[in-house]
């Protein structure tokens, strides 16, 4: 077997140990006023900041990330030997316009909000195994463009369901090196699609939980590993039903994850924002990992999280057809290490 | 700097070295007609294929074509540790059902046109890093899936200009695998985004030909190799317009390649089949790939291949909103070796 597998779904990283070594956020104005706002980079001011369109504003959302991620670093693109991003537009349109202006070679990635951590994963490959020394993993998302793409023109003024989630305006990301000073990624589970044959697009949390627990169970069944070597165990953007059920799925494996269980969709929004179920978008756990999560590893908060970016791998054109919503999950181990 | 880049944009494989070990290809019936119809697994009777809609007939390829590849090598999902894979469609969704079905741990990608060797550049970096023993690198179009969501409804009969390009119906793709016997991978050039400002989506093989020139150039400077050094050098789907402008590019940057250089989309169909420039899709460059280029290696008439699929990285919102079409292209030496 490869050098690098434990087997199952999940490999370790043990030649090049890869770190991030910078990371920043960039989000829209609900955002701000949320209870993470004091962890976020930058705040707009409205969700056009100053462009001509949604689209425009997100695609810049995109690359001030990756700007601040270098200019943090003190590290210009040519230092850069990989950009691994997407978003949720069609066509990825946000990290491959953002590519174009950044001129950095460019893997284009499509896993819907599990973005951050396949990126992640993909590029932590190429760190360890001596193929980059520096990778920027970036994502993005936002409100105005995914509703209008996945949902109804913001216009109509659709009344949104209990279960419907907000999608994040928001950009993040951060930048992995074989050398420097930060918090290290050890092991990557990667996921498998699963369906449990929900059809409602305004309740993605559901459709996404059953691929959470699959890649989380996997992760601990590969690893060796239970709930209790992480510090922390987070979830992309399942939101209030989502995180439930995720729970409730693993214990059914016998893992009983909730005392030490957070979903960034629950995180990023106030119960008073009226935002549903929770958050939604690439963005969401892009943010709050570039933003929360590692500034409390820097605070010493917390040594060693495992996070699973979450996504709903459909489309309008696949909802319309009758399919139903497939999820996916992919896991990474972030430790702090000497 | 990492141990196994070049420089520049190139890293070479020297550590488990990826070899191609199984191939498959599907196509459509226009495709089935064309002058590489021997080359072709399977060719489908209709464009539905007894589904009923043309993005299941897509699917289905997706899955056969995959079905068809680990067949040949005996080996069955659970053996196969990545499946790296993308398709023109919004969200992927040819790609994302068919990992659903496959059931194999899943890295969506999108790369419009250049998927089939940005999956093989991130498959072949998985196996050379020891991270897996097998990986399955796909990709698929369809005229009428891509038709419809890039251009106008079937239905309405529109004339296309000359420099309009027929979207390849076919999936296609490779195993690489650690050990066995196959053409190796041996070098990855991955490309950067480049835009020359073209703006005609019926014009995409000018919108990607500054993208193959750079990459190709990028290639040759990284690796100190020329166009002598290989027996035919291969772009995805530039067609007539596209291929003459990456020639006329090359040659301004002192590289002279018209000799031994084709591009898949002037090679799948015939002139007589009205095609006008020639063919696209992500499916064009892997079933040519699949199909016929590696027959050829293997029989003996190529013994060194660079490949470069072409993708152009527009959505209709993107056009909608006056952006012009960037474009990318992602490099790989195909190489028989003992």
């Amino acid at each position: 077997m490869a050098q690098n597998r434990l087997g199952g779904q999940t490999i370790s990283f043990i030649q090049n140990l890869p770190r991030i070594t910078s990371r920043a956020s960039i989000v829209g104005k609900k955002e701000g006023e949320g209870p993470l706002a004091q962890y976020f980079d930058k705040i707009l001011e409205d969700d056009l900041w100053g462009e001509k369109s949604w689209e425009k504003a997100e695609r810049r959302m995109f690359i001030e990330a990756a700007q601040l991620i270098m200019k943090k670093a003190k590290k210009e693109p040519a230092d850069i030997n990989y950009l691994f991003g997407g978003d949720l537009l069609d066509q990825i349109i946000s990290a491959a316009y953002a590519a174009r202006s950044l001129g950095i070679p460019f893997y284009g990635l499509y896993g819907a909000c599990s973005t951050m951590t396949e990126s992640i994963s993909l590029g932590a490959v190429m760190v360890d195994g001596g193929y980059a020394d520096h990778v920027l993993c970036l994502t993005s998302s936002h409100f105005c463009t995914a509703e209008r793409q996945f949902r109804f023109p913001l216009e109509m003024g659709t009344q949104r369901p209990p279960t419907a989630q907000w999608t994040v305006t928001g950009a993040g990301g951060v930048l992995l090196s074989s050398s420097g000073e930060g918090p290290c990624i050890t092991h990557v589970t990667t996921g498998k699609v699963i369906d449990f044959g929900i059809k409602d697009a305004n309740n993605m949390g559901a459709a996404m939980a059953p691929a959470a627990a699959d890649t989380i169970r996997a992760h601990f069944e590969d690893t060796g590993r239970g709930p209790e070597d992480y510090d922390l165990i987070v979830t992309g953007d399942l939101a209030k039903y989502g995180r439930e059920l995720t729970i409730h799925l693993l214990k059914k494996e016998g893992y009983d994850i909730e005392s030490r269980f957070i979903d960034c969709g629950c995180e990023i929004f106030s119960e008073e924002q009226d935002i549903h179920a929770g958050a939604s978008g690439c963005g969401c756990s892009a943010v709050v990992l570039a933003g929360y999560l590692l500034k409390q590893m820097e605070d010493g908060q917390f040594n060693r999280i495992l996070m699973a970016s979450t996504g709903a791998l459909h489309s309008t054109v696949s909802s319309q057809q009758g399919d139903s919503i497939p999820g996916i999950a992919h896991a990474i181990a972030i430790e702090k290490k000497g």
